[in-house]
């Protein structure tokens, strides 16, 4: 048998990404809206898929949806771009912003796909951890930022996995200060104060790049749909990179009724936003228990027991969360995500138990 | 306005892969099987997406479907991998057996996406090309890639866009000289002779890697899923290159569908080789013509005349086929899809017109 030759030594050492997936009763690990599509949209939905052809190549740009999308932001569509998920267009960041000479600056404990794409892509990545309380260190990031080396700059905002928003005044600094393309990852947004959104900068700065995604406040996790809001520019580099067809045919359409009957999903925003408060004051109630203040679906949650072991004691009662306390900035923490107010009721009743 | 810093300097001079479409009342330009899933299937389907949670995140490696795909082959599950249309796995092949110090050895005229892969990922490209009569030069492709800087070797059969077959013997000769991945592209292999696919010779190579697609024989082009069949040790080293939910569930539950209904395809397949035969003749008998043999659901076509003003006279009678005269080695060339009857039909009346 012919020997294998061994494949680019970039991939030494990467473990494939685990989302930690089991099977629950209650899963409140994903930051998923826990409920499905309103039923109207639903309907729609299938009406669409009937009526499409399965056998043709989706238009590449996607370009309905995208107009649609264009519309709604109030931009321009050759300042759209959609991808297969938000994960598709940080790859092509990576891609077009990163590689040999353009560091990555990025700014953890955050989502930790930032930081493996620029090790598929080659790119360096520079750290710049946030405080203690899960703050920005605003004026190491600028100053870092500004050197000629950074490619690009995250930011989250709400970040994942801290539920913190960054604030405007801090982007519009760091836009100011570097060339590099800020990249502000808003896949929470949605459950945010209107004005945190760092789209209004869009208008003045070239570098600004803001990520969106259908697979959190829009239900659409299961389809994959993602897209950014860039200048033109940004937007003609990364259709350099990106795989012509990745955006499938059924997806757009299923994301284009979304965009449409986005108002129905208001109801959810505002029930997911209502029950994170409810949490919170419950969750801090428990004995041994900091809640970080979130934007976001979910909550971090540090724990004076062994986190692990709440993890666990959880999930032997049906609820499965996500267990952060491994890694060195977020000791001692379960992320939990914000469901329907009876699989919160479940959470909090089990953490009672555990922690009493 | 801050400045944009300039995208990574391997996008330098990168066109944006650009398919060419343009609306037109006979698409025969892409590919595709033209008509859609039997009615049987498509309902099939639809029941499933009725069923299914779109809030979500699918499974990663889509378990249900790799096993229904696996049970399909004959190899084990381990050795299957699903990805965003064919077109993913091979940009995860350029990432793992790419990069600086993998040259891709690629046997031109072929799929441009390969070269296209390779030029973003660093990869050094060698091309060996073939001969006029399009046959690869195998005693040239077996010594180029046993040497030690050829990370993979792509041998597309039937190849895109001359049809033929790469036949099996040469592919095991270019497994047993080289350690090097051997890509063997076989997205058009339900329209050749059985005993044409490499198949059987993975079970003796860990080199060998099979891509299959869903977008032709199988009528899926907009839902996007290709697969590949390799050793358990490549499906392990994609898997630390692919973004983890790329295979969305909808794409997913279409696509099991299609695997357990598979059965269905065979008329429609039937149908397009039946097809392609009566083209072939119809075709040799127009004046100035030259066609290649295909084993594909497409014919490549010489003509004597301007081939770019008969592409002009065909797309103004409604019927889109690709133009490959610009490309060196398919100067003067055409590509047809076979469509259905009264499809071939128009394309052959309308060429009948121009070439009188």
């Amino acid at each position: 048998m012919a020997k294998l030759r061994a494949s680019n030594s970039l991939l030494r050492g990467v473990e494939p990404y685990d989302p930690k997936y089991l099977p629950a009763q209650v899963g409140l690990n994903a930051n998923e809206t826990t409920f499905d599509v309103p039923a109207d949209v639903r309907q729609a939905i299938e009406g669409e898929i009937a009526r499409m052809a399965f056998n043709r190549y989706p238009d590449p740009m996607a370009n309905e949806l995208r107009q649609a999308i264009a519309e709604w932001h109030g931009v321009e569509p050759d300042q759209v771009i959609c991808g297969n998920g938000g994960d598709e267009l940080l790859f092509d960041l990576a891609l077009a912003w990163g590689g040999e000479g353009n560091a990555l600056l990025n700014v953890p404990p955050t989502f930790s796909v930032y930081a493996a794409n620029a090790r598929l892509t080659g790119t360096q990545v520079i750290d710049v951890p946030r405080r203690a309380d899960f703050s920005i260190d605003q004026d190491a990031v600028v100053e870092r930022a500004s050197r000629g080396d950074v490619g690009m700059v995250v930011i989250t905002s709400p970040n994942n996995p801290t539920g913190d928003v960054a604030p405007l005044a801090f982007i519009e600094r760091l836009l100011q200060a570097t060339d590099a393309l800020v990249l502000v990852d808003e896949a929470y947004m949605e459950f945010a104060p209107r004005e945190a959104s760092a789209e209004p900068l869009l208008a003045k700065y070239d570098n600004l790049v803001i990520l969106h995604t259908f697979s959190k406040a829009y239900r659409l996790a299961g389809v994959r749909m993602g897209y950014l809001l860039a200048s033109s520019a940004v937007v003609a580099e990364l259709t350099k990179v990106r795989q012509p067809y990745s955006v499938d045919a059924v997806s757009q359409a299923i994301a284009l009724q979304v965009v449409r009957h986005r108002a129905s999903f208001d109801e959810g925003i505002a029930l997911v936003v209502a029950e994170r408060a409810r949490l919170v004051s419950e969750l801090q109630a428990l004995p041994g228990v900091t809640v970080y203040p979130s934007a976001a679906n979910f909550l971090l949650v540090r724990f004076e027991q062994d986190a692990s072991t709440v993890w666990e004691r959880l999930y032997e009662r049906g609820v499965l969360v996500r267990d952060f306390s491994a890694g060195p900035l977020t000791a001692g923490c379960l992320r939990i995500s914000v469901g329907m107010p009876q699989e919160n009721d479940r959470l909090i009743a089990a953490l009672q138990t555990i922690l009493a």
